[in-house]
């Protein structure tokens, strides 16, 4: 760690990047690692100093770090029953691929439901194993992943579920719009009695989805009381569709938070003999195979996943060498039609 | 490295196990961390030793190495698409972590089909990020896996490639011996003109499968005339029978050597108008979720993949905690029947 002092070599060392910024050594080396745990005032102090000593910061930055591993782990909270049920996840990780397979980077999966898992594989993240991290699918009780932000880069996939959090890098789509889209098309298409399959109460995705179906419909003056939530699975779908039939049987259109949960809801309004989307207009979110899997194809919000999983990676990339790059990246969306609404 | 040196503690050291049995200091640390690159006279040697002098190996491999990573590799030569296309996977994954979740090991995930991926993933495996490495699905052309087990210990899922390897720890079913008992049961019922889709001719379990339905057929005096050969996924299944179909419109049964590429026999043969059983039985390989999922639910040969994850899993913690094990575990199979033979 401190293969830089002493040097008496005449390119510019991280001392003198720390001096000229009035900053610590151990500030300069969060800077060019991409820490998010720096002031922007901090930041640009140092990039003003590493530009007028025309200080390298890779090399420094190899020579800081005992070694680097060139991995970049992907972690996903889920077991595996989710990550390989739900076509989302394969998006993420081919798009993620694309960009690493081009790069000297390895890509570490990790899949930590259990929170023995998950203490296991944050310690393995913290111990030089890996250079950075993406992670996909967090919950609100998994707020140790934003805390790794201060130690490795990390970028992730969906906005941090604190709101109030600014340091944080990740890549998105305007979800509560995307939603809110959607929903306006059902309405667009006649459809009044709306109800909603939402996901997880503890997942941005989950949150924000239902919060674009209210807009919707409050702003066409609509009622808002049919609201059931899922998991995000299929079956949680059918669990949802089975309760919130049950509770409003007048609905005529759903608004799904995702394919795989619309799916479910289609197999439940088909056992009970009602007609999609005649009688109940289904969208879907996601635009994944399972919206074509699906027995009637699903008109859905398509979010582009593997292109997600690329942006996701080439931030990553740009915090590891220094680039500058926006904390916050969100993605298009647009409403497919198909055949279920 | 030297940790153990000049040590005055009245412990036994490497260095008296290496001269109680004759051999080197790296020969002593090759046998306690399971390197497959030692006789058995000289395991037998070593291990002799560690009795006599009470000597605990598994402190000594701490001490030796400068740091243990506590990490476990699961490396896949597949694409995303066949890793996420095909229920095998999930279910070696799933019985990986049904074992290590109960350990302090975390498990990184390695998908590398690009020769590019590959080489990064080889040189990732060997810079002392991992402390083992779980291999399946390993063509031909991956013989560099084989040669990781010189420096980590190793265990595939699947025999080696090269029969005459020896020196390599591994997890399989008795492929050929399986593959004739799903093939003996399509005898069993009346059928004469069996063809089958065999696997890739560079995977042990495309050899090996093709070569047990040639056993049976042969020992019935019975022709082994038509077959093809798919890649073990879907698409791969539909492609062959059609071409199998096409030079054999005579045949009465198909024994596929995977469910995935037996749900494509399925939907070809229905395509064509030809009655499943009563025209063509199909034998299916896996009893994955595949089998249910097919159209016409699939008599297939089970071999049973969670417990062949776990079982991979126990070998190699065996061999990082220098606990003897076989180099050949071989997990039970039967044939499983239900709609299409």
């Amino acid at each position: 760690m401190t293969a830089e002092g002493g040097s008496t070599r005449v390119a510019p060392t991280l001392e003198m990047v720390a001096e000229r910024a009035g900053v610590s050594r151990a500030t300069v080396s969060r800077v060019v690692n991409g820490s998010p745990r720096v002031s922007d005032d901090t930041i640009a102090a140092v990039t003003a100093a590493i530009a007028e000593l025309r200080y390298t910061p890779n090399r420094a930055a190899r020579s800081l770090a005992n070694r680097r591993s060139m991995a970049i782990a992907l972690v996903i909270p889920e077991d595996t029953t989710r990550f390989f049920g739900d076509p989302y996840f394969a998006a993420i990780v081919k798009g993620i691929s694309n960009v690493l397979d081009d790069t000297g980077y390895v890509l570490n999966l990790h899949l930590a439901s259990t929170t023995g898992a998950f203490d296991k594989t944050i310690a393995y993240l913290l111990g030089g194993n890996v250079d950075g991290a993406l992670v996909v699918s967090h919950h609100s009780d998994d707020h140790v992943l934003a805390e790794l932000g201060s130690s490795i880069p990390v970028v992730f996939g969906g906005r941090p579920l604190d709101r109030e959090t600014t340091a944080t890098y990740f890549v998105d789509v305007d979800n509560p719009e995307a939603a809110a889209d959607g929903t306006r098309y059902l309405i667009a298409r006649g459809r009044r009695r709306i109800g909603t399959v939402a996901g997880p109460d503890d997942m941005p995705a989950g949150i924000d989805r239902l919060a674009g179906w209210q807009t919707a419909m409050t702003d066409a003056g609509l009622a808002t009381d049919a609201i059931a939530r899922g998991d995000f699975t299929l079956a949680g779908g059918v669990r949802a569709a089975r309760e919130l039939l049950d509770a409003h049987p007048d609905l005529d259109a759903i608004f799904v938070a995702s394919d795989l949960m619309a799916m479910g809801v289609i197999t439940v309004l088909r056992e009970r003999g009602i007609a999609v989307p005649e009688q109940i207009a289904v969208m879907g979110f996601d635009d994944s195979p399972a919206a074509l899997a699906s027995e009637i194809p699903l008109t859905t919000v398509r979010q582009p996943s593997i292109e997600q999983g690329e942006r996701m990676a080439r931030v990553l990339l740009d915090l590891l060498e220094g680039v500058p790059t926006a904390r916050q990246h969100l993605m298009p969306t647009e409403v497919v039609v198909r055949a279920s609404a």
